[in-house]
């Protein structure tokens, strides 16, 4: 679905007052950019006698950077079913009762829940997409090895964009065992990522001087 | 033409062994989402009540944004004909006497010219979308705030990407005060550019704790 849509009506949505697509939708396109520039770096190297020494590991990055490019362009619309679920729960009737207004928070609890793991799960992925620049940047062809750079930047853009829609609705979660826990994971994401973007960004920059 | 082409087919189409779109349309895309999502919060901004003391001051960032936006649409299509035209230089016949040589010389010096200050440009792009970031995370509506630091993160991105691309071309352009003076703007570009985007990042952070 997501994959249909043209990129002059995403970027026009985007910059609309409608709230979807919004930081999830770029957060995600992000990381399936980085996975789609690692993969293209993979296409460029495969097959080339210079490279045959690293041809397994390059076919080996590329099978895992062109699944996770379709899972990463697949939570674009996860992230609009999640945040429609939690304005779903939010419009639902406030209730008379003790019993329907426990109901409405219920909803609204587990939708909340919901939206902190897509956008975690989001970040993970782009996390991946990290892993795989800096493995393609070590090892990838050289005359395209700026693309393994920018692959690492749009990846790290992704899990930096993904974590504040984590943060956003982990806040509102009232099971603070269940939010702690995503945050903590969050922070370990960013640490990890952070390190690893800037050693291939300079990995990169150094291969072009 | 960038505007009518499928997310799908623009990812397909980053991940082959095609030369663009690559790094470069990568990095225009990531600097128009962060222009898009500077004018979804101003968007969610203006006719509020709540924020009617900065209404004069959002309309004025939206209309940036969006000129913005539609600059770094275009983008795209400015890199492949950048990059065509280096190709298409390196390809001309080598020439069998010193005229016909340095003639084809001097068009590939021409078209790398032509493919550092594409990406340049985009960089200063991306640089005005970081400020419009910093502005609007500042007096957006609370609401969207996390948008604010999403908009930041990708137009950060697209600079930083455009970035590698300015160096891979500069590297090769014997013009030395030519590339040299380029390089030394992108410096500058980039210094201020990862102060705002860090300081950008933790305002909006602070404002969803």
């Amino acid at each position: 679905m997501a994959r249909e849509q043209t990129l002059g009506v995403f970027l026009d949505e985007l910059a609309s007052e409608a709230p979807t697509p919004g930081g999830g939708g770029a957060a995600a396109i992000s990381g399936a950019m980085g996975a789609a520039l690692v993969s293209m770096v993979a296409n460029l190297t495969v097959g080339k006698p210079k490279y045959a020494e690293v041809e397994e590991q390059v076919k080996a990055v590329l099978a895992k950077s062109e699944a996770l490019r379709a899972k990463l362009t697949d939570a674009i619309a996860d992230d609009v079913k999640a945040f429609d679920a939690v304005m779903g729960a939010y419009g639902l009737p406030k209730g008379e009762d003790d019993a329907a207004k426990a109901a409405r928070t219920a909803k609204i609890q587990a939708a909340l829940k919901e939206a902190t793991d897509v956008p975690l799960e989001a970040a993970r992925l782009c996390r991946e997409a990290i892993e795989l620049s800096a493995e393609i940047a070590e090892i990838g062809n050289l005359n395209v090895i700026s693309d393994a750079g920018v692959a690492v930047q749009s990846a790290y853009a992704g899990l930096m964009s993904a974590a504040l829609n984590v943060r956003v609705n982990a806040k509102s979660i009232k099971d603070r065992d269940f939010a702690e826990a995503r945050l903590a994971e969050l922070e370990t994401l960013i640490g990890e990522a952070t390190a690893l973007n800037a050693k291939t960004y300079e990995l990169v920059k150094s291969k072009l001087a």
